[in-house]
């Protein structure tokens, strides 16, 4: 057994090295990674050294959007076992605190998240994972979906934070990789009339694609009167922000009905706002707000192993475990058209 | 225009007639039907004189499942239009009482519901109906589907009532067209493991087709034990009753897990049940039941037309207006194999 | 029976004159009215001629926190009787709508609000209003105290969106009658822990006397900081804006914790406002707004009878009907000191 | 620092004996006891060996209604320091798996409960227990008020699993401790107006000084009959079942209102029970059940802290640790007097 590891050892500098493979601890397992997908928040470490208020401090390993398949058990596992292909859910929590034992554990203070500084990622052949947090994958799910289920968990809080369900008309801001699995988690959650808004025609593309009911170009359309034109007026249900722009951000109030939800989902790189509050309260609507997932895994894999959900279709790029440089490359340079590059991680 | 209406003149004893056709007041419609279903509700009064504690007391016209095309406008009516194909919520609340105000409307205590005595049905040619309870169907749904949103909407309210989610694991207890249509909107509501359980072969074949992950003949397999080795033992997050036999309903807290939810559907002949209590609470399970249904239309409507729900599957036998007697006792007289039969009315 | 209205005829300018009584119809009851609030919007149409968006065309009655006595029954009620007291809920909705339907009236697109233009107010000794909007008071409840039900609701409908509950940490902002109200309601929902913040000393008084837990004078006190302190840099569970100002607005992301709520109630005069939202997604924040309130009258009305609110000790004013020229102009000009200024309605 | 504890040693004996004062492990607090109540539970083992399904193999530790003073800390333990006075909740869950992550840790299947076999109790001096399950009481508040945390959160639970709020009208059926806690706890969540049963006269007598609108006794009253009189023929929001008695049992589908909600929480001695689910369905009422309680210690703690509870109000009987033998006895044969016993322990 021989761990390969990616290790970012400067901005926008990947280097492969050999570490040891890791000691699995009771209730652990030891995992065979075998894809691991770049997220938007790796390629902001990479390129800026930065995420938000987490900085990169020294040299960083990447990755936590990942899966692959079980090769020993830690003393006490009795849930899985040797070859079972498993997702893993990111962040470990502390199961004790107010938060974990409300049920709301993404909001543990003391969450140790993959490749989120301190704590090192992924990109490499060998993790040892607490078994809790590894997710079984039936026969018929690979582990590329596997890794994609992380991801689609952030689309599936979205919708579930929005009480997405039968019968809603749907209207999603935003057709990057996070649009698009919100498009799907909603549709998997019943939304039956769900309108994508980008600026991107090939982002809209695979919003057509992937089922939105129909898209519009914010570029040359006024996206509120469409809506408003669409909806006699009385705006849709459930609004979902995931741009991250603060023009986007800003037309939610003018695009939900009274008694509606805004979904809050991207972020801004500026965190302040103008926004029109008085609509808000004028139509009595409601702001939820996303930050990661929570109990979402077993309903993830469920969901794509009964064909509700095909994750497959937002992998647009597949990269060799040697090529993650290129890989990290591709997806700053040609952002309109990666919607999810991911890296088959090999010996 | 004539109006043509079929009475229940005595027990087992249909006959049609010619009525006026109605006034239409303000803010209602007038619908020529197309489509009436056969309920059990509309069997009971027909064959028993009775169902539940409401009683026939002397001609009545059954039937409360229904669909047609808007053929005039009362005043004041401004959101439907002559030629609209429609479909009839059967329910007129009062608006004002404290069940109507807080959004619970089927329990109103003074709804007129058609075809539950006093209140006379729908088997006829012409119905005046409040326009905010004619639902328009869109150009792809058939009035035939459309008489069909009103059974369908008990199985949404169930599920509904259940709380029914994506990746869910379900029990339906009874595969008659309650259970059939329950199945279908646990489907809509994104449960992906559902188990449907009756005695007779030719409804689990109609279950299976409709979607079932699976059916259990519980005549000759023991459910409890069945669910038990299903589950390793922890039993079904949601079990929904649809058979209203003592049996089924005293099986539900074996089969629900550790805070889980049953949802009472079906109504027992013998409304005095044993129940296992102590297994409830050591569960801390929860118990739902089921009223008719309130604010479903739209969602059902939209899950039909989405082509979530594919409605039409339940339909088994049609009869023209003239053979509704012939249609009664088939569906008396072959109960099994009928799981819905609709009345197409002609003049 | 001679029936006396108060109109404002012009800006600034209240006028007495007689007027018919009004003839009772179906489902109403005739009520003689003892008291009636002055509240902030009634300020606002006497002063600017408007409140957001709606404008006072010609001349025009105000007022709408009422309660008096039954004199006379429209046929058809029954639930109500002559001699009773009642508070007046003064919004009558439509009862047929999507969100009358869904029980969430107060967002009905065809309400008429008392006092809201063109539907004319309450300031005169008759009004025939619908039964079912008029609520009994028990004996121990004064007409003075019914008429504060109306503001009293505002708060409850705020402590209600906010889930307020059993053992809450609350911080209100704004001291004015809603941010008192608010305070009363949440401590009736179980709020344990209330900070109350203002920038007027002689509110904050109010607030310690009607049990605050604590206040703050956000003039010369840093109140992010000192939520932070006091809550080991926690933040509270529950913020309610009341102050309606853009600085207290801004400020509800930095005071609120993780998961929390924020409660919109005060309306801003300038509707955008630059706004944290990066801190509200940081923290899984959400934000619920307040348009009115609705199903709140019965209940108020048992937490009054109860003891569990004293209602009456936000009444700051009391007036004659004929000074009610002068009671506006107190509320105008002595602001800081007017809590609640209420009309005597005399004959 | 010397620990004795109370063993039961054979059916109906107490015996005191010394044991090693515990290891602090680490996140652990070594606490000394102070008070120790005895739950209906505790008598169930000590007369009969057995409750529910759990059953005492050997000698056994009776008690988990407890608190102390810390004094001495366990290696990571931050959050509290020695000195403090604290309450223990006495389920130690496993933080991991399903029911743990969603929030609902009472139905960790691997929970680890004082005094429930196998675990053993607290009857004792010093306990080492973890730091996280040990909530600091304020300086108002007693230990021996903190003791009595642990029944008053089955009544919290119950109220909370009732959603039980402001203005609602309860019965609560039992007036035993569950029974009177629970009253408590209705009052705390905002109830209004509160009926409560019994059969005897001297449990009647509390729960109206601990605060009930109103008593039945069943005995000599037909309870069903009153109810219905009280809420003219409505019946009433909420019912909760604290008496586990088939006979209450089966009479909530008869008290409970349209909408409305039955609490289960006293577990009967025959599981099984004859029910009018007819009844039930026709309300489309909810049955709601108890089983301990989840996240409830802060918020009681609050509550009696804020004065919304006095929960000294229930102890009728203190015993010195010597006499744990006489304590249980009187508890045993003295049951209509007893609604509260506890254990000074003292070294």
């Amino acid at each position: 057994m021989k761990n390969r590891a990616a290790y970012m050892t400067e901005l926008n500098k990947m280097e492969i090295r050999e570490i040891p493979v890791p000691e699995v601890k009771e209730q652990e397992v030891l995992v065979k990674l075998e894809y691991v997908g770049i997220c938007g928040s790796d390629v902001h470490y990479f390129h800026d050294g930065r995420c938000g208020d987490f900085v990169v401090d020294g040299e960083f390993m990447l990755g936590h959007e990942c899966a692959g398949t079980i090769v020993k058990l830690g003393s006490g596992v009795t849930n899985l076992t040797i070859g079972d292909k498993v997702a893993l859910e990111p962040g470990i929590t502390c199961g004790q605190c107010e938060f974990c034992k409300t049920g709301r554990y993404n909001l543990c203070p003391d969450v140790q998240f993959l490749a989120t500084p301190p704590v090192q990622g992924c990109y490499e052949n060998y993790i040892a994972f607490p078994a809790n947090m590894c997710f079984k994958l039936p026969e018929k799910i690979s582990t590329k979906e596997g890794a994609l289920v992380e991801p689609l968990s952030v689309g599936m809080h979205a919708a579930s934070q929005g009480q997405i369900g039968l019968g809603d008309q749907v209207v999603i801001l935003g057709a990057g990789c996070i649009g698009l699995v919100t498009l799907l988690a909603c549709k998997a959650y019943g939304a039956t009339d769900i309108t994508v808004v980008d600026v991107i025609p090939k982002r809209l593309e695979y919003a057509k694609k992937l089922g939105a009911t129909r898209t519009i170009n914010g570029k040359n359309t006024d996206v509120i009167a469409e809506i408003e034109k669409l909806t006699n007026g009385m705006g849709v249900e459930k609004v979902i922000e995931t741009a991250g722009s603060p023009v986007t951000i800003a037309q939610t109030p003018y695009l939900v009905k009274n008694g509606g939800t805004i979904v809050l989902v991207g972020l801004s790189a500026d965190p302040e706002i103008k926004f029109n509050f008085g609509k808000i309260m004028a139509k009595e609507a409601k702001i939820e707000s996303v930050f990661r997932y929570r109990n979402v895994y077993p309903k993830a894999i469920a969901a794509i192993a009964d064909g509700i959900i095909d994750v497959s279709g937002i992998v647009t790029h597949e990269f060799e475990f040697d090529h993650i440089q290129e890989a990290f490359e591709c997806a700053i340079n040609d952002k309109d058209n990666v919607v999810k590059a991911v890296i088959k991680i090999t010996e």
